[in-house]
């Protein structure tokens, strides 16, 4: 039999290896390192996984991470709680967040419809998001999910289901990044910008002022 | 405030951020996978972890990693402990032991000198090493480090102490990989490749035989 690390270690390396994005080898290395890093920064991780575990659950009302009963967000009075932003997954909040361009309120959908991933619409977190659409409380709904086929589709899904309810729809808009390069563009986003152009409207009183 | 992760999250984050080769999205990534992970694997991982911190130290001959008294090579009565690899970390033993090609002993020298780095000779695994050399037992040591400039420097360091005990030192060979392409090899492999030919011995009784 080939030689094999001792048993303990395979054991690391393999609960590692099941981790996404980590190879084999990705794995071992950071087996190694956890191994022989100092006592405190392997106790450390050690606790701060279970911690999470302990105290970290989806807000009841949105999906979002909490470690409180409601999410900061849903609990905070400052947000316009009548504007709902619809999202695939909670790393997009912080996307969101990030612009400061939003003060309403989010839904975690968990994923996005996939067909082919064998994901319908009985997948995602639909059911509370029926419950709050329906309390009347809301009067637009942005939809931010991904400008991918999945996230398209389930846009559009969601737009069909919303609709009879009479509350006012929207998408991000699609066009070109900020930076971009028309040259580097490809063809789909590009003719997105074209067909979502914008007005420029000058303003008469916009002139250079006189010194 | 920017919005941020509840604590606990936000800390399960940095902690997988301060591992080698995980940049901030991929912990992000780690952390939300471990949150939502079925119960008993993030328990496994946890479990995993403190075993092994628990459970597997250096072997105080070699250096191997192990969860016994001596590594399972130095207890291997079936192995010849007169001819010694010395290589620089535990994860290139398991590349020896592929090959089949090595019946020896390893030690481990826990990295290469790299005057670049403040690595010298002192935070090398070597007292032990220089016991074993004295204890008379060892009749060949084969220096395993890397070909690279560090582990060429380490291994002619090496060398020059060993040279004095009247020890056999070999090195691993230079050349080009098997199913490498000429046209892609660097000039200095090649060059080691040329000044390291090996004379090929055609038999006489090598002709193809007769049907």
């Amino acid at each position: 039999m080939a030689y094999q690390y001792p048993a303990p270690l395979q054991k690391l390396i393999s609960e590692l290896s099941r981790l996404p994005g980590l190879g084999p080898k990705a794995a071992q290395r950071l087996a190694f390192y956890l191994l022989t890093a100092p006592e405190d920064q392997a106790a450390d991780l050690a606790e701060a996984l279970s911690a999470v575990r302990r105290s970290v659950h989806s807000c009841p009302v949105c999906g979002n991470f909490t470690d409180a009963e409601r999410c900061s967000i849903c609990s905070d009075p400052g947000r316009d709680s009548s504007l709902l932003c619809i999202v695939e997954n909670v790393a997009d909040i912080i996307s969101m967040e990030r612009t400061r361009s939003f003060n309403g309120v989010y839904h975690v959908l968990g994923g996005a419809i996939s067909p082919l991933d064998g994901v319908g619409p009985e997948r995602l977190n639909l059911k509370t998001l029926g419950q709050r659409l329906k309390s009347g409380r809301i009067r637009e709904v942005i939809m931010a999910t991904n400008p991918t086929v999945e996230g398209e589709a389930t846009a559009l899904y969601l737009a069909k289901k919303i609709q009879p309810l009479g509350i006012r729809i929207s998408r991000i808009a699609h066009g070109m990044p900020v930076g971009g390069n028309l040259a580097y563009a490809d063809e789909a986003t590009l003719a997105l910008a074209i067909s979502g152009r914008q007005e420029i409207t000058v303003q008469e009183d916009s002139r250079p002022e006189k010194n």
